[in-house]
């Protein structure tokens, strides 16, 4: 009895499949319509996901990737899962561009908290990278002329606060939330924290760790130049040192499946779904005649 | 020239020293009208600080210790700086005594804060000793039916909650209240905290370690049995050495002074003021035909 090891978290993160979903919704609609090719077009503001394979299969099905706002004059918008500036959506509804919106529902959250901290007077910390598309968003939601503290010398160093509003970037690591909680903490009399730090990446380390302690061998799935994904193959590896990091099935050596019971597989964040389905079709070919049983490990 | 460095943060906090101002004031306008020995007693509900000396004082002045309400049944009662529980004030006034309140105004921020997030739906965790009376006060002031944390493991298992507030004892380290901090956070969505801890223990180490460094000789002044005096010298030491530890300044070995140009003075938190000047005016006496500078260091 050969097995395969799947974690349940491997892959896309539920918001990124929401968005994902949403686009391929509206694209078949679009050309249900009849408005494929010609009719109105549908743009999607930035790439939905980090991985150029997803990004060409969603421009076949007629889904084009803009940069900016100022390159949409009408039709339709997909936003994706980490949400526009509040300036960015003033600007498409003033030009009647329908928007779809594909905003991760924890993104959502992470906005309404900062906007509500804002308007309750409170300065207001976002704990992330301040040129994330994410953390420019949830910033945007602020109400004007409150403090935004992004790092910590800005947030020990601000003067006539006493309020202070905590939110996070959804990718976030706890300890880096629990930097900034503890330099408020000292600095301020009141500090409200809002965690919206999304537990799918820590969730993910964990499931792969223990299947990499259950495999054989154990394959993780996702681009070279994803740093979620290499993360995942370093902490793989030190519970298994049989581990290949690849970007598809078909990059594995030829003898990765010798001496092996039990494969176990993992993917970055934005690895699609039909990469990990090839990697399984791959070892069902290698393992031909085999009793096999694929298992979900949560 | 000789000098004597005192550490200007030694002995009784604000709140303490208040309280007993309060306290002399209440006595002296007590004698004023004629109500010494014989009219409306004075009472002080526990002892106004943990220090026998001290009051001793005060019982000469005629305010006398009573353990609970129940011992009260009219004149004046003294509430120290600890604050007492929202039912004690309520059975005090019952009875119609005269309530002269020193609970520190620090407390009281503490307890004013209980009071408002358990109004507003936050379930409230102190964070501090659960028997200390301080901490009973706070925690009588939280509204009726909602949930109270005071231990980390109770903070785990809270079921059914999402907003948790948090206050602190005012004499709580800053690391313990940042434990309590770092579990709510790991367990749901909003947490906020009011950082009502006092900084009068950690600025008077601060400062006591600083005089040590500056001294020849250091001397400690507290209770043998006073845990944060033992703690002043225990870090005084590891700077200087030549630390004595003393409750009052008969106590100092008779050479203490040999080959010492500057003596450090430092006393613990429930020192009262006179025995500190003792150990000065015994220092003087040492060093008679000598010029000497008093100097306080901050």
């Amino acid at each position: 009895l050969k097995q395969i090891l799947i974690a349940r978290s491997a892959g896309f993160c539920f918001g990124v499949k929401r968005a994902i979903a949403i686009a391929n919704e509206t694209a078949s609609r679009g050309s249900a319509d009849g408005a494929s090719g010609c009719g109105p077009e549908i743009r999607s503001l930035g790439p939905l996901i980090h991985n150029p394979q997803a990004v060409e299969e969603l421009e076949k099905k007629g889904i084009r990737v803009v940069e900016s706002v100022e390159e949409v004059e009408g039709g339709k918008v997909i936003v994706r899962s980490h949400g526009i500036t509040r300036s960015d959506r003033a600007a498409l509804d003033a030009k009647k561009v329908k928007i779809i919106d594909a905003t991760c529902p924890f993104v959502n959250k992470a906005q309404e908290h900062a906007r509500q901290l804002s308007a309750e007077g409170y300065a207001v910390v976002v704990v992330g990278d301040a040129n994330h598309p994410e953390v420019k968003s949830i910033i945007s939601y602020i109400e004007p002329g409150v403090p935004i503290l992004t790092s910590l010398a800005g947030l020990r160093e601000a003067s006539g606060v006493r309020k202070v509003g905590i939110v996070a970037q959804t990718t976030q690591s706890f300890e880096n939330l629990m930097q900034f909680v503890s330099v408020a903490l000292r600095h301020f009399p009141e500090v409200r924290v809002f965690n919206t730090i999304c537990n799918a990446t820590v969730l993910r380390q964990k499931e792969s760790t223990a299947v990499a302690g259950k495999a054989d061998v154990m394959v993780v799935l996702g681009g070279y130049n994803s740093a979620n994904t290499r993360r995942l193959a370093e902490i793989c590896r030190e519970i298994n040192p049989r581990t290949h990091h690849v970007e598809t099935a078909d990059e594995l050596p030829g003898g990765f499946l010798e001496g092996v019971s039990t494969v176990g597989v993992t993917a970055g964040a934005s690895t699609p779904q039909w990469i990990i389905e090839a990697l399984v079709a791959r070892i069902r070919g290698m393992w031909a005649g085999e009793e096999i049983r694929v298992d979900l490990y949560q």
